[in-house]
């Protein structure tokens, strides 16, 4: 993205809306530009002022008598427009427009955006807000914020939808100790969205972590995009809020209502290998471990500690994370027998015990650093009478330079006797904390992030043959026709095995003629339902008969249902009666598709039959992420359906191979057809060979 | 336990093993009472000096010419027995034992400690220890323990089982500002464990929070009943490690495994009104939030912030956490509709917006506090050009004090600019976090406190009528006489019966006539079982058919199974076979139990049938909580099941109070039977009227 260069390498900056006055932001942000070291030509622009804080005023944008790069807007909402008209022919690059008073306050201010948007890219501008509080680059440098605080130097590039978090985190760095590359606040993203500035970070020499608050993500395909490719070259770590409110929007008995949006987020970032932190602080500790820390190479952790109380609490919560607790090869386990005293700990944790110096911490993590069946490295310390903080630093330095590749993390458990020992660490790049929790919450982070960097680029598979797009569209075509979102049975059915998914035969019969001859060439036995998108319960109303062996009762149900519905419901006309064949109990699955906003079509997979919506024994991914059958395998084998599949309990095995071949299609027919905006098969028969999909709903729009 | 009173308030203290010299135990005990501030007498003792730190020593305790109340002792662990006689014949009162080499160092130590032990019993002394870092108490004042550092006094009592946790805490603490009333390192438990000194504390009028940290529990039914006890007068809040090496144990098909040890800890702390802390940090946290706060009378938390992004992550934490986000009166709303900016958020979270100053807090906090509907206050603060936080932080003082029963918690994000503000609350006892996420943690913790206080006293309605202890007994004796541990289903069926469990008739027959017999009298269908304990899957060898009708087929499946299982095990004598009358598929429930090592029998309950391992929807609770049917329904709700018996999707609801009489039932057995190890009811079938027990299997010991 060389065109962001305008906004953090300006040659020149126009502040529009600059001002004398303290407190007004326009002066807030001269300020900000002028003692941020900016090395560029500022131009305030204020028709009422001559100078501003000693710098030449001009009256307008166009009255300055050279090339602007990036012009700051503080005006009153009122005037963005004009001015923004003024940059484009100024031929400015980019505009930082802090104002607010768009999208945010409503119709009329959306409009307003829309028209800034537009005129935007006729000029070809890039912009960032509306209605943020600026960014920062320490590296130019440039402050062309109206933030009270100036960042200190580091390798992080922080995005903040929020521009309260953003000052507040601004504030809380300096006490934190936190250096940064760049700062965002991304305002209204009415251009430039996060996914704009991550593209930038990934290629920023000067960023080794990209960090997002955001609330929402507008463009999800791109976004997953982008975020993989970044993800890449280094680490996105993304807090997003806002999970509470899809929970509260779950309601409807739909299968899809067991997603949430929020699920599609986790989803799409596991997909492209970025990091959710799920709170601020998480956020942070994440930022630093990713920043100072190697990837480990696996999962398997040891710990050494002076103490068994620390060593459980790791222990606990390696496990509890996923992590390994690292098994050591039989040569580590006996050099520390033979070295340490007779009641130190030689498994993992490691325990030197409370009376031990730096020597046995020393000797402990020479060990298990050269052990091969160790990836990352845990340190604890409790302060005891003996205890040499300071030494045990250096040691565990000198470790870590020796490994480069295996991570070292610490928590000095106590105040003011460690504190030391732990700003040493932390100053020459060991991440250092109070307790272990949180260091272990960020050596989750790097593996996982780690395993992406691993994971193979997967074959696309989707290009399927046997698909027959024509058979779809004509359905489409007649049920829109006759204004029905909702198919009914028989043309789902129609349109699922035109995309090559087995279907249970059903046809739809408009004469007891009609359906004694479906029957006779489906075979028996067969089922009748009353074919209506009025009758939602049809078994309520006597619209459905089961297990009819022969035409003549084929005739009698027909005719049985036809009387018994107009009945209950005199008003409603049916279309007919759908005879289906019945096929044989097999494992009852369900496979589902709802339309996510931001990600596009989420794939639920899980136990069928009528208990699905109480088990809840459900997996999730994007279409997108669908692209063969070894991912699809991961994702049914995060469901209890897996094992039945497998052969639970001596029960035979089902044809795995047909039920991934089942949801490999269902992704491709929803991505082909984006008028599917829902899809359920439940249930899914699951043989031993092949599989059925007895019931096939689909709504289109 | 007045008994305590020589621990914490001695008259006069030795120190047996008192040292001159620097970085000796006995040195460090000698100088923290001194610096302590400890105003009885001291009483060095050591055979080689005549004075230590300017006191005098004397040669032995029985040397020392007035009443010692309570014995520190620092000695080598081989003296330690005759050191403790010998207090006992000067009738000192409690001895607190620092010195290690007991039951941690395996077999020879545990000897000793048991005789350390017997001896103290023998002459009354209480013992703290051994292998313990000492006590220390606030409010006497009195330092006997080794640690380099006293505390700040303050009103939380903290009991360590990891005396390098506790070392590392007190070092912490100072930094964190925290004030203790009592500290005390545990060790090794010998004597005085949490229990007792949960029971003081709750008692110890300088006391307001009580915190452990602890590794195990040895005596479950009483630190249910202490601690229970003890949380009715303030809280009781537990850190407990050591969950992931009871995870590791669960491996056993039985639903057993389900349950794993830790679940009982969390189960009993829930049945006694223990507020578990799930890290360090949290349990500080708790630790602050419960001595600074009033405890809500609800759920409901009402948000005020000045900015969207935190106020959104406080809501997704407030739900997460199973709180609730208040719903405002209408009056609230249209006061702040009247007096706030248009663009501020009136429904909850309250967005006061980035330019407020106090004067809007103000509004929005008196609004919020005097709602009917709010049971507590966040009040999130970030920084901004106008933000007032000192102003704030008096506002919330202000507010918190008008009503004082609602408790206020803040969060101030941000660093410097809001420190001052920040102090100020923390000082004046308004809890005060960086990020809103643990103040909501500790919210919750305060609501489920409050709870507990407000739960109704539970009726005891477990003493049953019509129970036959004399049958099971008799079954039990059988089984005994026979080398069994494994009751025959048949017995199994009986002796649960005796309980008042409805069970499906089954008979052990030991001819073809005798099964006819048994057949005809119970009615048909039935289905014949051989019955041998040698004999794991019935199925597989041809010892199990079911469907049988007539008195003929009795007769010819009898000759059947017998002819099948000495086919395919000639070497195995069956017992005969089993006659069960075959009942009617209802609702597959289980009923388990598994004897946890520390709190006694805990029943499980859920989804039964074959996946019952598959889809682990079980609920657990203790056998001493399963008082009556309030408790036992509300556990039978945790669960998947409880929706099927209410009547899922338009079936007929079962007969709950059936399946809640048997629950109450099985508690009752296995509580009155300790020798019952295992049990589990799977199926039990409930029914629209009635349930019955169709397999009952016991293990007794």
């Amino acid at each position: 993205m060389a065109e962001l260069t305008a906004l953090f390498r300006p040659q020149s900056v126009a502040v529009v809306g600059a001002s004398k006055q303290p407190g007004k932001i326009g002066n807030a942000v001269m300020k900000n530009i002028l003692a941020s070291g900016y090395r560029g030509a500022v131009y305030p622009i204020n028709p009422k002022e001559s100078e501003i804080l000693g710098v030449t005023c001009h009256p307008s944008v166009s009255a300055v008598p050279a090339n602007i790069d990036m012009a700051v807007l503080s005006v009153p909402a009122a005037q963005v427009l004009a001015v923004a008209r003024e940059c484009g022919e100024k031929k400015v690059k980019a505009l930082t427009i802090i104002t607010a008073g768009f999208k945010e306050i409503g119709k009329e201010g959306l409009d307003l955006e829309k028209k800034l948007l537009l005129l935007c890219s006729q000029y070809d501008m890039r912009m960032l807000g509306p209605n943020c509080v600026g960014l920062m680059d320490t590296h130019t440098p440039i402050n062309a914020s109206f933030a009270a605080t100036f960042l200190s130097k580091g390798e992080i590039a922080f995005l903040s939808q929020s521009g309260a978090i953003l000052l507040a985190i601004l504030d809380w760095s300096e006490t934190a100790e936190l250096g940064f590359s760049k700062v965002v606040s991304l305002g209204n993203k009415a251009d430039l969205s996060e996914i704009d500035f991550i593209e930038d970070a990934a290629n920023d020499p000067y960023t080794r972590v990209i960090l997002c608050y955001i609330e929402d993500i507008v463009d999800g395909p791109r976004f997953i995009e982008v975020a993989g490719r970044a993800a890449k070259k280094k680490p996105v770590i993304v807090f997003k809020s806002g999970v509470s409110q899809a929970g509260a929007q779950a309601a409807s008995s739909h299968t899809g209502a067991l997603a949430g949006s929020d699920l599609a987020y986790d989803t799409a970032f596991e997909q492209c290998g970025v990091i959710r932190a799920h709170s601020m602080t998480e956020l942070f500790d994440l930022a630093v471990a990713f920043s100072k820390s190697a990837i480990p190479a696996g999962d398997r952790v040891a710990v050494v500690t002076n103490s068994g109380g620390p060593g459980i609490i790791a222990t606990d919560n390696i496990e509890m994370l996923g992590l390994q607790m690292a098994r050591f090869e039989k040569n580590t386990i006996e050099e520390l027998r033979a070295n340490l005293p007779q009641e130190a700990g030689i498994y993992n944790p490691v325990d030197v015990l409370g009376d031990a110096g730096v020597d046995r911490y020393e000797f402990a993590l020479q060990k298990v650093m050269e052990d091969s069946n160790v990836d990352s490295v845990l340190v604890l310390v409790c302060p005891t009478a003996v205890t040499q903080p300071v030494e045990v630093s250096h040691t565990i330095l000198r470790a870590r330079d020796a490994y480069p590749g295996k991570p070292v993390f610490a928590a000095y458990t106590g105040g003011q006797s460690l504190a030391k020992g732990a700003g040493l660490l932390s100053g020459a790049g060991v991440p250092c904390f109070t307790f272990p929790e949180p260091a272990i919450v960020c050596l989750k982070g790097l593996n996982s992030y780690g395993q992406y960097l691993n994971a193979r680029a997967v074959a696309d598979e989707r290009v399927l043959a046997g698909v027959d797009q024509k058979t779809v569209k004509a359905v489409f075509y007649d049920a829109t026709r006759d204004h029905r979102l909702i198919l009914l049975g028989s043309e789902a059915a129609e349109a699922a095995n035109a995309y090559g998914i087995p279907t249970a035969p059903i046809v739809l019969a408009t004469t007891p003629e009609e359906a004694v001859e479906a029957a006779d060439k489906m075979g028996y036995p067969v089922v009748l339902k009353a074919s209506s998108p009025k009758i939602l319960h049809k078994t309520d109303v006597g619209g459905v008969i089961v297990g009819i062996n022969s035409a003549a009762e084929v005739q009698k149900a027909f005719i049985e249902i036809m009387e018994s519905v107009h009945r209950y419901l005199p008003k409603v006309v049916i279309y007919g009666i759908e005879v289906q064949k019945m096929k044989e109990p097999g494992t009852e699955l369900i496979i589902g598709m709802t339309r996510d906003l931001q990600f596009g079509p989420l794939i639920a997979f899980g136990l069928g039959g009528i208990y699905v919506n109480l088990l809840k024994d459900v997996a999730f991914r994007l279409a997108s992420d669908l692209k063969n059958a070894k991912k699809i395998e991961e994702m049914i084998s995060e469901t209890k359906a897996y094992t039945l599949l497998k052969g639970y309990r001596g029960e035979a095995p089902k044809d795995m191979a047909a039920v991934i071949d089942v949801i490999r299609r269902t992704a491709l027919f929803v991505t082909d057809f984006p008028e599917i905006t829902e899809m359920d098969i439940n249930p899914l028969f699951a043989y031993k060979k092949g599989v059925s999909a007895v019931d096939v709903k689909i709504t289109i729009s």
